[in-house]
């Protein structure tokens, strides 16, 4: 039996997630290591080998072959030449990625950024199975898109595509990490609602979050379940200023469906709730009345099944 | 000889454009009726194949054959039955249009928005040459929209893609036709600048507008030229905004060229030079590395050359 297996590496700024796969997208085999980014980018792509030699012995064993590796990274590809371009959780600028893994590993790699590789897996295998023209946004403590049209993944003219989270919505809006003022990861991420509530408290608004040390989003949410109001608002903020964005998606894409991912998105109905009611309400009704919204359904596993992918539509046909 | 030629017409809510066009694009002949949409859809149906035979009996004098009649509508087209679903402008619901032609038509018709076939115009004979990202986006009374992704016009699951000037910019903004607030088209059209200038009249501004019977968008730019302050300020609202706008695209699509059409694109340096400054500081680097701004070429033919080269996308190759 030879079923051509292929690897799906995600790549993050804490952990370097790794999984062995099928044709189907079924995961044999999954393994998971720090990446210690301190130590340098050689050190990483060593780790990152280790793994890749791992899987290839499991396929061996079983009498099986990985026809490739595919790499989901949190930063800009430069696919031609498997360049990581800029990689600002890992401190990373121009570094060879594939050359050095290439010192060891024989197979094919091919690099995508992450948030694009977990939207294909979602696509595959996920809330977005049989869709023509997908969006998903990850709403973690940044906001990342990946975006497929006419069935496959489009990353645009250089690779960068989908930076849905810095699209402006707010022009005097609060300032964002990228320089500009109002993105929606100013509005919307769980490193703004942090912000939110922080300033709530050094405002002196009455809320139960000003009893906790350190706030993070998930305090933010426990507490509008509670009913806290100063959390209430934050959470109808982001619902608010997350429906008009994904709104502007759609009114621009006229998707089949819009995949909603990352930690934020696992708030559940306290968020959910207000942000379908302003996705619909900015949404032109010819687009919104042909629209899924979903849920990721992969969750951590999105990366590496989606890398995984990318191996099977770049390289599956010559198997 | 036999060339195989293709007719396009541009359905618009006072005129009728239509050209006959061969295989390289070029006009070999062209004529413009008026639209009359108070008559009714039959009425209007009528014209256009008054038309399209004036355009088969001037091909058959040269020996030629048309393979086919593409129409740029000014609304959202079913283009399976070939139904002009919604066309404000003409007042228009559930019009079958093709089968009104098909009356006395015989060669294949097909149906699309006109700002998408204005944007493939663009891309085979106009600014987007050799472009396989383009976005187009057309400023004029209001906004419209056009993508080519890939090489090929993007269209969305029904039709509805690229509602450019309805992507919400500012969410406390202005009131927009299609009853949300905020929207590009809004904040940044010719009716936009026309409703900016008649509220400072009316709020007493000091201006030279104050003269004027009726205010045009146009007034507003000839007055911007004269240094007119009231003017000026509109004139720099509409190119920061615009930036805003083209930038949201340029970070979601991250394309290689952006054409900027329609009447308000023909205002020259004092709007473009502003516009240009905006676009880039609301941009992300790498995309904004990449992208080529453009004024449209093709004037108010882009509209007739795009519905030709609809015709040859999708029955060329049987040809």
């Amino acid at each position: 039996m030879n079923r051509k297996l292929v690897i799906g590496l995600d790549l993050g700024g804490t952990n370097i997630k790794g999984a062995l796969l099928d044709r189907n997208g079924n995961i044999l085999f999954k393994k998971e290591v720090a990446t210690l980014a301190q130590e340098g980018p050689e050190a990483v792509a060593l780790r990152m080998a280790g793994l890749v030699s791992e899987f290839e012995a499991a396929a061996k064993t079983d009498g099986e072959e990985v026809i490739g590796v595919g790499i989901g990274i949190p930063g800009l590809p430069d696919q031609e030449n498997g360049d990581v371009i800029f990689a600002p959780n890992l401190g990373w600028r121009n570094v060879p990625l594939v050359k050095l893994l290439k010192k060891t590993v024989t197979v094919p790699v091919l690099l995508e950024n992450d948030a694009n590789v977990a939207a294909l897996g979602e696509q595959w295998r996920g809330a977005g199975r049989g869709s023509q023209n997908m969006i998903m946004i990850t709403i973690g403590t940044g906001i990342g898109g990946g975006l497929i049209i006419n069935g496959g993944l489009y990353s645009g003219t250089n690779g960068n595509a989908g930076e849905i989270g810095h699209t402006v919505i707010d022009p005097a809006g609060p300032l964002c990490t990228c320089g500009r003022q109002g993105c929606l990861e100013t509005l919307t991420s769980a490193m703004a609602m942090k912000r939110m509530a922080e300033e709530a408290v050094a405002r002196g608004e009455k809320t139960s979050l000003a009893e906790q040390k350190e706030i993070e989003a998930r305090d933010v949410i426990c507490a509008a379940r509670e009913k806290d109001p100063i959390a209430d608002k934050i959470v109808n903020s982001v619902a608010h200023y997350l429906g008009i964005g994904i709104a502007n998606m759609i009114n621009l894409f006229n998707p089949d469906t819009v995949v909603i991912g990352g930690g934020v998105s696992r708030a559940g109905d306290i968020l959910l709730n207000p942000l379908r009611d302003s996705t619909r309400k900015w949404s032109l009704d010819a687009s919104c009345r042909v629209v899924k919204l979903a849920l990721a359904e992969l969750g951590n596993d999105a990366g590496c099944i989606g890398a995984g992918r990318l191996v099977l539509n770049r390289l599956g046909h010559q198997h």
